[in-house]
């Protein structure tokens, strides 16, 4: 089927663009020594991820137990959840995917270490966990400090397994603070397998850590706006796309998407909502669910009615997130349709 | 099930509120003599439109043709889908869609009602439509002038019916437009069956805008923290909440939900992300995919690590669009469980 016959919106996945980003970013993990763990939440689709491993990934990492469980039943057997895992569904739930895959999780604090232990200790069997070290940007982690008295716990757990470090995003900022928690683990004879770190940008400076042993990554694979306005890759690496047709021209200056907040997302830049490919000086100013506001003001060339242009969104995971299917596209013709497995699957 | 069962997130609709909320709008139409359509973007669920209709809606209101054709497969046979529809894949599906029931759709410009017309023509069918008045937010919507001219055409077309006018938001301030437009029709000798208003907000002064036949209204059936901030209800008129578990406390004053952009979307307001019901004085002051950012400074009292909190998102519609179930619960216990039937049908 040519593009042309799909209706939109439509997300449109650059096929040799994409495998070009899975091997490029292998290579350079290979290069530096560093393994790396695609992160799914970018396509929650299996087939990409299967190219991902074929290309030489080591395992997958996956946001959520639900989204686990679906790429373990596709064959996905060394899976990462890099997040606190809570509730006794939940931990019950991970459990049982240990029984038939190589699982590991991340924890921050007591009461996850206690409820992974518990759940752990239901089958019987030991969970692989992970100490998140607290970065720059604030999120979750513990200190330094609090790291190894973690450790220490979870070492002395008969159901868990202290398997290392997780680090989000791996900046080189982080190295001090990483060697000092891999010094007091040394000293402790706490002996630590993985150290994963994350994030696509972080990915371009992992020879700059070298104390990690994987890297977890997602945008990558698609790339989106947000990474070619942080300089991480060109325009031209952007395997995904929004085809959006121009559904009125109420003024001169003023054109509207068939694309809004439900299909682009409300993540925005300081530029707008989104890249136009045909009409880089348009700028997306506005998202209503299904409107999209393009203003034209500094526009030589305008589109008209009908019209069907190529939007790069700003943030690519939460695209995928918001579609049923994705269309893999080569040149002008759509080669197949991927289902969006994994979507939705939030617990 | 009691409710404390549930793994977070998960989006829970109340159902005694929910009917209430359906109840008191249809009244107020009742009293206003305007007749209630309700857009099921909110829910995107055939059952919550059947109480919709059972309470006395005289039809429905779809974004996209997908939707409409979930719900006509659903058995709803008046809809009306507000907008631009472009494209001779999605106007055929239309035109099949008027073949077994009363479809409405709107146009503000010449090629959508040149296609339209194709479409029609195509079945030998006659396509009612309404053509979309501008208002003051500036979307969509053709000048007073215009409006004539294209119900002109419409009329003029032996498969269009032209049914009368869109407008969205359908505020007073339209007032002095609307009436110049009905008067211009009047005078051409064009009939007007509908003026169709819109917006939870504009159903407040419904009755300021006499001219108005129906009202396109979602939110309503749910509310959200937008809706409360508005003024335009209270918090205890929210049916729709997320519940979310407390994941990390990594420092006295941030606590991290396991509800980010994936859970509550990134639409955002001044005061957050989303409004916390047992810590009013929290703020969602960030999200990523799957974490929500809470600072807890103004807090007295502090929620702990695996606390389940309850979050009224900042806009019900997107929510819905992210999940694929939600819970229909009553007092402490889920009543029942709906499939977001028409969620993701971006065409």
């Amino acid at each position: 089927m040519h593009i042309e016959e799909l209706e939109t919106p439509s997300v449109l996945i650059d096929l040799d663009r994409l495998e070009r980003n899975i091997e490029r970013m292998q290579a350079r993990c290979d290069d530096a020594g560093v393994a790396l763990r695609p992160h799914i939440k970018t396509h929650k689709i299996p087939a990409i991820a299967r190219m991902q491993v074929d290309a030489g990934a080591i395992g997958i990492a996956c946001q959520k137990v639900g989204e686990a469980e679906v790429f373990a039943q596709a064959g996905f057997n060394d899976i990462l959840i890099p997040y606190n895992i809570i509730g006794k569904h939940k931990t019950a739930r991970l459990a049982d995917l240990v029984l038939y895959n190589r699982m590991t999780v991340a924890a921050d604090n007591l009461p996850v270490i206690a409820g992974l232990s518990e759940a752990a200790a239901a089958l019987d069997i030991r969970l692989r966990v992970l100490v998140d070290l607290a970065t720059e940007i604030e999120r979750t982690g513990a200190t330094v400090s609090r790291v190894v008295e973690l450790a220490k716990i979870i070492d002395n757990d008969e159901h868990l397994h202290f398997a290392g470090l997780m680090i989000y995003p791996s900046n080189a900022t982080i190295r001090p603070a990483l060697q000092e928690t891999l010094t007091l683990l040394h000293e402790a004879g706490i002996g630590v397998e993985m150290v994963s770190g994350g994030g696509t940008g972080a990915a371009l400076h992992m020879k700059e850590v070298p104390e990690l042993t994987e890297i977890r990554i997602g945008t990558y694979a698609f790339n989106d706006w947000t990474t070619v306005s942080r300089g991480w890759c060109a325009p031209e690496d952007c395997a995904m796309t929004v085809k959006a047709t121009v559904v009125s021209r109420p003024t001169e200056n003023r054109a509207i998407l068939d694309s809004g907040s439900k299909t682009l997302s409300s993540d925005v830049l300081e530029d707008g909502y989104g890249h136009i490919l045909e009409y880089p000086d348009a700028r997306i100013y506005k998202l209503n669910e299904e409107h999209g506001f393009v203003d034209l003001s500094a526009c030589d060339a305008k589109p008209e009615i009908a019209e069907v242009v190529t939007v790069i969104p700003v943030h690519a995971c939460v695209v995928t997130n918001l579609h049923n299917v994705l269309y893999g596209v080569r040149g002008d013709q759509v080669e197949l349709t991927w289902a969006v497995a994994a979507r939705g699957l939030v617990q």
